[in-house]
């Protein structure tokens, strides 16, 4: 007998595992907002509802019901209207919570599996159900995004990597016989034994998220660690909370109301004055880290962690190269619209462009290095002239750190190569107080490494000059290799180049999109078809989904005793 | 088309899949050195081999044809003869090796996953049919085995373990489709992508074999790393390294035969005095560490592995409780020839047996604490007392140091508690040189934990007194969690008992087995069925085998790009 919430929900679970087989095109969900069942009044409450969390006069409690609080926290700006949202979080004693979930994990390990992931695709269908449009709105007002962007790659595409985690975490798991009989003859006598294989779990999971884009690596992480038996302990930026706190608190009501302890999902808050980052990863209970954020935090964590298993994915340097095209015009306003896209603010928007110091090759003839240079940030400035399609593409800057690092690197790109494009606030059509900016794009050469050879956060991009197509190659993935990378685009109509390139970045470990031009953004990752972040170089070591992202969070312990006596 | 190889090896490799599906019984090898073909000459055949190698008169060069050879090591003794073996190793320049790893891998990696799984199931098969008695006579005269422990357990039952783990690199690796046409609309855009994914090997693999046990956890790890794509630098104790030199050349010989780069597998010695661990594990172009060996180095490659992926098995405390019994008789034999078993120098063999003060309960009524200790130690005298049938059992002691322990044990647990069983030598019927100990008993309490509350390594264990059985559970599972634990051992006729002892287990990852008693050793562990060890406590992160210890040797890269315009 399987747990009624598996079976309501068994037809999505097995498309999701069809879509993991083939990886072919598939969700459960519209992709637009205007697609969503009643739309416009899901709209209304979801709005309402994150109205109604704002502490617009006076500062407002957000109700968590955890245990171990001992005060309260709050300090997110919205980036859209640069005030307070006036939300105070519980802030939580973490020993409390550690304990709490220890205890909580018990009753639940024992479940059965698809126990566990009926209430965990439970969880998925309130989240979209009665949530979607408030977690959008939660995320525009804190991360930054686009409510387009919000609704799908912080809605629905997070909600099927969340189911895409479960597929796999069932699919390790059902890997592991429940029982078996084992009969032998040792010298004079038969032994037959039957043995019992338990799934343990590892045990209290940290899930970090991030600023920029907390859902859609922490619900996939959370669920994997919950579906294979720990319980989990969310600790969100301190600049993103109400997303994460709002799923909190769905784990919370779906696990009670199916009769398990919700405790096994709780928050622990912190501040940008007093990060608890540190003490989380180190505790003596903590057995397993997510982690999505900084390179630099998240090698601390890939170096501390032990024992702790670690999950990361941090940022690195997205590399294109612009070898040859049958349609360059088609090809730069794709790359424009993907440099654009919430401001490159995402783990896979590009940054380094290579282009061969001879120009790019064309069935016109060869264009000129500058004149691509230059056609692509007239493509870009197309894009961000009306503030109207600005707002929908580049929307908002989450953090005023981003802007400040556009100054400087405006000023040094002056000094050490040129200026292609300058950066300027746009307004922004329906919130006059946005923090808002078009973006930077510097021409240098190979010579300035050090200005280009990291994650440089935020709308910055290089066009770079390379001896030719093999160094321009060569240059992008020493890039990726040395500072970490996620997605890489090329364009080329030369196949044996192409062969190579796949070869290259296969090895380097960047996923390669190749000549690809038309609607899609060019990071667009797809959940159940698309790979996320390889685990073969500094950008982070978990990949969205394979089985290593779930096979170690549970454990295999047995037990085995002479059968009863037979014939 | 798959390779040749692995049609050849097919049935084999279907049945050790229908085996860790079932987890019954399976092995394609006979069980005794007598059921071999044509056993008499292949053993010959074998000692012959082994005796080929000696440098008895003056050292002899083993010739492995692997690059970078910059001297020669050597410092294997016999435990059998206390003499050395005189052969002496290529030392080889790590660098050099690396290198050559590096440049094997490509065309390795490109392979189908059937041929690699062909090549590597050819290596199991020539291991078999050509080298199984030469490398349990190896084993013999460097870890110190029995010839039918040798045979079995550093033979057959090893290459069982490494099938084994092709199965599940198999598993984890088919789980990823190789292509995939993906579809979708974006606005006004049909976009149709072919999708290709790769699997990319981590890199290259350290494997750390042991010197009591080499062969069983270094064939499965070789052949995980060597499956998924990577190379593998074999790195033996220098107490016991001609099993492996014959491994390392048999892999090379198969591996050049089906035309791939013999430096796939190489072999990097060091000596006591210098040892090269450290350097192994921190070496940058280190990808995966397998380490198999002391607790205390294998904590810190567990700590020091990062960035390298790391998978550890070392020892611990493993445990009895002796609650009740329905054959307390028949119960301390199976534990005394448990003790004796190659003198408990495996990780497997138990060292702390608990106790209720008030004694075991029997049919016949309870037996005081006393008895059942010198009733145990009555029947570890009985075993070991014919020399014919000590040589069976205990074989010899691996390492002095070992017998200095047991003096220095001796005498701690005569002024602490009470020595049940004085180890003394026994005259091995064949080899009047053999360094041999009969096992040293002690009767303690549980204030004396710092005395037992490690792994003592050899043919040592501890009666310990507790307060009841419920004080016998938590002190033996403490034990484990805190010290670490592989396997663990009850007798008990009270059902809740065991149920209650069943979860204790399961959640300190010890491998439990219930009342069993017969012919079959407590502590053995078949491959395919059971599972050795749990990565729940000190005794090592690594499982023989679950998808965990195959899934992150490799990692996943795709690339995308329109497909040829359709209709």
């Amino acid at each position: 007998m399987t747990h009624p919430l598996f079976e309501t929900h068994r037809a999505r679970f097995e498309g999701a595992q069809a879509a993991c087989r083939s990886r072919a095109c598939w969700s459960p969900f519209p992709e637009l907002p205007s697609k969503y069942p009643d739309s416009a009044a899901a709209q209304a409450r979801g709005l309402a509802a994150f109205q109604a969390h704002l502490g617009t006069d006076a500062p407002r409690s957000f109700r968590l019901d955890q245990p171990g609080q001992i005060g309260e926290l709050g300090e997110e700006v919205s980036p859209y209207t640069q005030a307070p949202l006036g939300i105070r979080y519980p802030q939580a004693d973490p020993d409390v919570l550690f304990q709490a979930a220890e205890q909580a994990m018990d009753t639940w390990a024992a479940a059965p599996v698809d126990t566990r992931l009926g209430v965990l695709l439970e969880v998925v269908d309130v989240l979209y159900r009665e949530h979607l449009f408030e977690v959008a709105q939660s995320v525009m007002h804190t991360a930054g995004q686009s409510a387009n962007m919000a609704y799908a790659g912080s809605g629905v595409n997070a909600l099927d990597r969340a189911i895409e985690a479960l597929v796999y975490a069932d699919q390790a798991m059902r890997s592991v016989a429940p029982t078996a009989r084992w009969e032998r003859r040792f010298g004079p006598s038969q032994i037959v034994l039957e043995k019992t294989y338990r799934l343990v779990p590892r045990g209290v999971a940290v899930c970090f998220s991030c600023a920029s884009f907390p859902t859609w690596n922490a619900w996939p992480s959370m669920m994997a660690s919950l579906a294979t038996g720990n319980a989990v302990i969310v600790k969100p930026h301190p600049a993103t909370v109400l997303p994460m706190a709002i799923t909190v608190r769905v784990f919370r009501q779906v696990l009670q109301a199916a009769g398990f302890d919700p405790n096994l999902v709780t928050m622990a808050l912190d501040s940008t004055q007093e990060p608890l980052g540190k003490l989380l990863v180190k505790h003596p209970k903590t057995a397993i880290v997510d982690f999505t954020g900084s390179v630099r935090f998240g090698q601390w964590v890939e170096q501390h962690a032990h024992p702790a298993l670690c999950f990361t994915e941090t940022a690195g340097c997205n590399t294109v190269v612009l070898e040859s095209c049958t349609d360059l015009d088609a090809a730069l306003r794709s790359l424009a619209t993907t440099l654009c896209m919430f401001s490159a603010q995402m783990c896979t928007s590009p940054q380094n462009i290579y282009v061969p110091r001879q120009g790019v090759r064309t069935p016109q003839g060869p264009v000129p290095l500058e004149e691509v240079a230059r056609r692509l940030a007239d493509a870009v400035a197309a894009l961000t002239g009306d503030p109207k399609k600005a707002a929908m593409i580049l929307a908002t800057i989450q953090s005023d750190q981003t802007l400040a690092l556009l100054r400087q690197l405006q000023a040094e790109g002056a000094r050490r190569g040129r200026v292609l494009l300058q950066p300027q606030p746009y307004a922004h059509p329906e919130f006059p107080q946005a923090r808002t900016s078009t973006p930077l794009m510097l021409q240098v050469g190979t010579s300035e490494r050090d200005l280009y050879g990291e994650e440089r956060f935020g709308p910055v991009s290089f066009v770079i000059a390379c001896e030719d197509a093999a160094d321009a190659l060569h240059q992008a993935t020493t890039d990726v290799r040395q500072f970490g990378g996620l997605t890489a685009f090329l364009y080329s109509s030369d196949e044996s180049y192409i062969a190579r390139a796949e070869q290259a970045y296969a090895r380097a470990g960047a996923q390669l999109t190749i000549n690809l031009t038309g609607a899609m953004p060019l990071n667009f990752a797809a959940a159940y078809s698309d790979y996320h972040v390889t685990g073969l170089n500094p950008a982070g070591n978990a990949s969205l989904t394979d089985l290593a992202f779930v096979a170690g969070r549970f454990r295999i312990t047995q037990s085995r005793r002479p059968a009863a006596a037979a014939s």
